[in-house]
C-alpha cells in the first residue's frame, strides 16, 4: 500500500522564491551589503526567534495581534520577530560593552508578519537596514543621505528622489505657536494633506486638534513651502527665529544639504520636504524618504530617520542613533515594471552541450577551464540531442553554448553558438575564452 | 513612573552574529554562492514556515521532536524547517512545470531544530545546499564532486581529503552474498567499525544481523579495502564480477576518478573510502564526505550524495538527484582554529577621523572620494580628541587612519597613519588614493 501524496503547497500569504527572482533578490542585497560595506557598517545577525517579551508592545497593537508566537518545547513564551529594529536595540543593550561606540551595523534577513495578505502583501520578507548608534552628530545623519543615495545609484537608479524633513523644524513652530503638547494630532492631521487638501487638513485642525483659525493656517503654511531647499529654509529661519529647537533643526538641515552637495550628490536627488513626517513617535530628528520619480505611487523604497533612543526598554544606557532600511519587495515590483530585472533564470552564460557521453571527461574539463578563467558555465548532464539541449539553453536564459562531437574532438577545436544571434563559430581551444568573452560583450 | 528594564536576552541555544564572525560568515556564503553559481546553480528560496505535514516524518522521529512546532493565528498547523532538503522536494514538486529538469538550485538559509543545546549545537544554523534533480547521470556525480573541490579551495582550504564511495558496491556485494535484504543491519554494523574494530563488527554481524562468518569475513574485507583509487576499484571488479549493481557502481567510481583528474582535480585530495555509509537510507549512489586533513576531529565539512527520488512524498514523477551541503558551523569553528578569521570588526580598512567639526563637509567628501576608488572608508561621526578617535580605530582593526586639520586643509594635503606600522605620511590629495593603495598591499 503506498501513502497517498502530500499535496505540495506554501502556507497563505507565503511565497517560494524561483531562480530568475531569487537571482534579482540576491543581486539587490549583494549591492546593499557591498554599499553599507564601504561605509564602515558592519554585519550583524539575531536569531529569527525571541522572547516574545523582547518584541511585545514595540511595534504597536496591530504588530502584536500580528505576531508569529507561541510556546516552545521548553515552555518559554517565544515570537519570530516582525522587525530588524527591535533586535537590534536587544542586541545592543546586551553586547554594548563589546560593541562599543559609535556602532555600525547593517542586518539583512527576513522578518515575519501575520498581515492580512489582501493587501498583496507577504508574511515574510527580507528587511535591509543600516544604523549608526551613539552619536548625536550631524556627519551621521549625512552620511545616512550619502548611504541612501549611493545605494539607490548602485543598484542601477538614476531617476530618484530623496525627501528629508527634520522633525525639529514643526516641533520648533508647535512650540513658538504654543501646540507643543497637541504634535500628534497635528501630525495625524498633516499626514492626510495629499488626501483630503488644505480645507480638510484645516478642518481637522481646528475642530480634533482644538488649534485656532490662525494656528491652523500657520502650520499649514508651514507644511506647504515649497522650493529649493535654501528657499525653504530662509523661509524658515524667518518664521523659526528665536525658536531654539526649530534653529537647530535648520541648522542641522542646511549643513545636510551643502555637505551633500560639497560631497558630490546631484542637488535634484535630493529635497527639502517640509511635510513628511515618517514614524510620528519614534523619529526625533532627521527623516528621509525615497521615492522613483517614475513609479511614485509604490511608496517611498528606503525610509529611515533619527532617534534619540534606540534600547531605551532594555538599558538605562541612552543609545540615540540615526539609519534607514530598504524595501526590497517595492524595489523589485518597481524594478519588475521597468524591465529591470533579467528575466534568465541561470546565473551562467555558458552552456556546455553533452553529444557523446563517452566524452564526459573533455565536457567536463573545458566547463572547469571556463570557470577558471571567470566565466560561469554549466555542463549539460546527459547526453542528448542537440535540439533538446538548445531548448534547454533557451528557456533558461543562456547566451553561448559550447558543442563538440568526434569531428570536433579530432580537430582539437569547439563550436560556439551565440543563442541570442543564431550565428556559430568554430575555434581552436586557445581562442575559447578570448572568443567567448568577446561574443559575451558584444552580446551585453 | 518608568518601566522596569526588559532584560536582553537571546533564548536558550541561539546566539546573536556579532561583526567578526557575521563578517567570515558572510565571506564563506558569498564564496559558497560565487562557486555554486560559476557550475550554472541557481539560488531559490522557500519560506522558513510550512504546513507540518510537509515536514512531519521526513527526517525520522528525533526530527519530529525537534521541531519548532505551533498553530498559527488562522488555525493551521505549521512548523519552522529542519532542513533545506525536504523543503526543495515540496518545492520541485510544486513548481516542476515552471523549473523543468535538469534542474540545478542552491539555497543558503537558516533552518531551526530544538536540539540539546549540551552538545554545544545551536537551534538556529544556515545550511549551503547545492543539488541537481532530474537526471541519473553520472556526469552530475562527477561535478558535485569538483563543486565540492572547487569550494573548499576558493574558501582558502588546501589540506583536505574528499571521501568518496557508491552505494551500489556494497549493495552489489551484499546481492552476491544473499544480504540483500539485510542491509540496514550490515550497514549500522559497519558504521561502528572504527569504534569497536573488526572483531567488534564480527561478532555483531554474525549475533545480531544472523550472517555466516564467512559472510561476515567478506563484507569486512571489503569494508577495509585500502589502496589507491585504481588499486581498490580492481580489488572491487574482482570481488563484483558478475554482479550486475556491483559493476555499475565499479564503473560510476572509475568514470569519477578518471574525469576528475583530467579535469585538474588534485589526485591527493579525493580517496575511494568504501568503509563510508552516509544516509543509511536516503543516499543510492555516489556517497560524499569532506574532512580537513589538520582537524579530521570536526567531522565532514561538505558531505552528500546521489538519491533515487527526491519529492516522492509530494508528486508520482520520480526525481533522480545528486547534491551536498557545506557545513557552514562546523566549517567556521574549523577556521577559528586554524587562524583563518580576520580578527577586524569592520569592513573599511579606512577610517577619516574628524578634528574639526566645521570641515564635515571636506571629511565626508574626502570619504566618498576613497569609496568611489573602491576603499571602504569610515568617517569618524564627532569631532573627539585624536587619542579616542585612534583607539576607536585599533579596537576595531581599521588598517590606516586619514587625519586632517586646519594647517593640513590650508596646505591641501593629508596625513595619513599606517595604524599597523605607527608610521605617518603626508600627501597632496592627488596622490591619496595611490598612496592608501600603497599602503594597504604592503601591510596585508
Amino acid at each position: 500500500m503506498t501513502k497517498p501524496l502530500i499535496t505540495p503547497a506554501t502556507l497563505k500569504g507565503f511565497r517560494d522564491y524561483l531562480p530568475a527572482p531569487a537571482m534579482a533578490r540576491e543581486a539587490i542585497m549583494e549591492v546593499a551589503r557591498r554599499v553599507y560595506r564601504s561605509y564602515g557598517f558592519s554585519p550583524i545577525d539575531t536569531p529569527a526567534l525571541e522572547y516574545t517579551e523582547v518584541l511585545l508592545g514595540k511595534g504597536g497593537e496591530e504588530s502584536d495581534k500580528q505576531l508569529f508566537r507561541f510556546t516552545d518545547n521548553g515552555g518559554r513564551d517565544v515570537a519570530l520577530r516582525f522587525d530588524l529594529t527591535v533586535p537590534f536595540a536587544r542586541f545592543a543593550a546586551q553586547h554594548l560593552n563589546e560593541i562599543g561606540v559609535p556602532f555600525k551595523r547593517y542586518h539583512l534577513a527576513p522578518v515575519w508578519r501575520g498581515e492580512n495578505t489582501q493587501r498583496g502583501r507577504y508574511r515574510e520578507f527580507v528587511q535591509c537596514d543600516f544604523d549608526t548608534i551613539g552619536t548625536d552628530s550631524n556627519a551621521a545623519d549625512i552620511e545616512t543621505l550619502l548611504v541612501i543615495h549611493d545605494l539607490l545609484s548602485a543598484i542601477g537608479f538614476e531617476r530618484f528622489q530623496i525627501r528629508v524633513n527634520n522633525r525639529l523644524v514643526l516641533n520648533g513652530l508647535l512650540e513658538k505657536l504654543g501646540l507643543a503638547d497637541r504634535s500628534a494630532g497635528v501630525l495625524r492631521a498633516l499626514d492626510k494633506l495629499h488626501k483630503i487638501g488644505r480645507d480638510g487638513v484645516l478642518a481637522e485642525l481646528c475642530e480634533r486638534v482644538q488649534t485656532t483659525g490662525e494656528q491652523a493656517d500657520q502650520v499649514l503654511d508651514f507644511a506647504q513651502l515649497s522650493g529649493s531647499p535654501v528657499e525653504i529654509l530662509n523661509r524658515l529661519e524667518e518664521m523659526l527665529t528665536g525658536n531654539a529647537t526649530g534653529e537647530l533643526g535648520v541648522a542641522r538641515l542646511r549643513e545636510l544639504f551643502q555637505v551633500a552637495t560639497h560631497a558630490g550628490i546631484p542637488p535634484q536627488r535630493v529635497e527639502l520636504d517640509v511635510s513628511i513626517a515618517r514614524g510620528l513617535d519614534y523619529y526625533t530628528g532627521t527623516i528621509y524618504e525615497t521615492f522613483l520619480i517614475d513609479d511614485p505611487k509604490i511608496g517611498s523604497i528606503c525610509s529611515g530617520g533619527r532617534y534619540d533612543n534606540l534600547a531605551g526598554l532594555f538599558t538605562s544606557q541612552k543609545l540615540p542613533g540615526v539609519g534607514a532600511s530598504l524595501g526590497l519587495d517595492r524595489l523589485l515590483a518597481a524594478m519588475e515594471t521597468f524591465g529591470m530585472i533579467a528575466q534568465a533564470s541561470t546565473p551562467a552564460p555558458v552552456l556546455v552541450t553533452q553529444f557523446d557521453a563517452t566524452r564526459v571527461d573533455e565536457y567536463t574539463r573545458i566547463g572547469r577551464l571556463l570557470r577558471q578563467a571567470g566565466l560561469n558555465t554549466e555542463v549539460f548532464p546527459d547526453a542528448r540531442g542537440v535540439g533538446k539541449q538548445l531548448k534547454y539553453a533557451d528557456k533558461k536564459g543562456f547566451r553561448l553554448a559550447v558543442i563538440a562531437g568526434s569531428d570536433e574532438f579530432a580537430a582539437g577545436v569547439w563550436q560556439v553558438k551565440d543563442l541570442r544571434a543564431g550565428s556559430q563559430s568554430q575555434v581552436p581551444e586557445s581562442q575559447l575564452i578570448d572568443h567567448i568573452r568577446t561574443l559575451l560583450q558584444s552580446s551585453s
